[in-house]
């Protein structure tokens, strides 16, 4: 699958008293493209995490902050799969203001599969076709 | 138990472009007063989730405003519990700015016993005397 | 203006250990409803702040729990005006499960005007109509 | 100034339905880790924004996580700075769980200095000492 792009409107409480947006609420914008990316390409994150057993914990994460978003402001958040293996997933973003395609922010986060004991596992055969990965 | 004390420190990110901290921020902190509390009382709030398997879910919260915090304020944050039994808790809380002692918030919440299931339960016996629930 | 109805999904980062969404989260579902609710009465919520130099102060919230929300559920947050003056505005919320209507929560909050120095105001004539405030 | 330890316990809404502490929450711990290494080095961050008018845009972030933080965890989280300009400063983070020492995650944050205006500035000769900049 390529690139997915969701959308969503600044809330206020993202904001803090700088009068922009607080840098972690781009952690959580990436997070919610990721679901929508899963429910595009055809499948539930809930439902792999409920019945799949699997769930993608967090390794690493980096944003590069180009542009303030403000509240209000409605953002587009386009996001891709990087890399992928049975192990482990690198998905990308791009962060813009809708208004007027303004940039506001680049990211990448990497991700283990593993299961409810947080071990990790390789991705079940069934759900890697979703993530690119070849049998 | 009477009422206990907490401390804590107002972080930026509690912050909102309003120049003071999110509302939202108010029940946070009860909750930390609230697992402050119990420890205090000579138990730990994670342990009676994780081997107790009882839980205090949320049903009501109530919280009044009355002078904002800023970042960086160190607040007080006194709790106590208005009344217990085996099926049901309500805490009452007054939180304060610890510099000039001002009266910044008040705040009460009600929760409800419940298992894994997320189903009401009583409270079992040993945890009652913590509550001061008799027998 | 009668109720305007605002639909959001939960987001990952808004659930806790318990496996539902954490208690404050709603009162940031209630605040987007909101600003929805303005916008749907034809101002902008960042304009009356901005341009109008406006702020709604939150004094008072209250909420009551009945069902608990989940990852990815589609929750509509419908709000109201309950009462209004020219310095203070009370709305109502009621949640509810999109999927199948189920009530999760229903809360008030209460607002004064005041202005960027977080004094109270009155509501500039301008704005009173929104708020269904006789002139 | 060397590097600086601060200590936290880990909040109940800091965890998600994993059962361990969201992704997000740890570039809130560095940010307070941060305010609290200006206060160690002798110097207020809320004064130098109010009184100096001078702000730390975060311009990016980037974290590793190694094992999972679990609600009520005392985390400790050192702090240092890699390098400093009149311009921009790039802090390092290690957080690590205090009952066994062990490290959970490592990061680090680079913020460009700016004024109300979010336009970059010089920091002001006053201040440069504080982050070990040779005026």
């Amino acid at each position: 699958m390529v690139a997915h792009e969701t959308r969503l409107r600044v809330r206020y409480v993202e904001t803090d008293q700088m009068g922009v947006v607080h840098h972690a609420a781009y952690l959580v914008w990436m997070e919610l493209a990721r679901v929508e990316f899963c429910r595009a390409a055809g499948f539930d994150y809930r439902e792999i995490e409920l019945q799949g057993g699997v769930m993608l914990a967090v390794v690493e994460t980096h944003c590069r902050h180009l542009a303030p978003a403000r509240f209000d402001d409605e953002v587009k958040v386009k996001v891709w799969i990087q890399s992928a293996s049975p192990r482990l997933v690198c998905f990308g973003y791009e962060m813009r203001r809708a208004e007027d395609d303004r940039l506001l922010a680049t990211g990448d986060t990497k991700h283990v599969f593993c299961n409810r004991e947080m071990r990790p596992v390789k991705l079940p055969q069934k759900y890697r076709r979703l993530f690119g990965i070849k049998a």
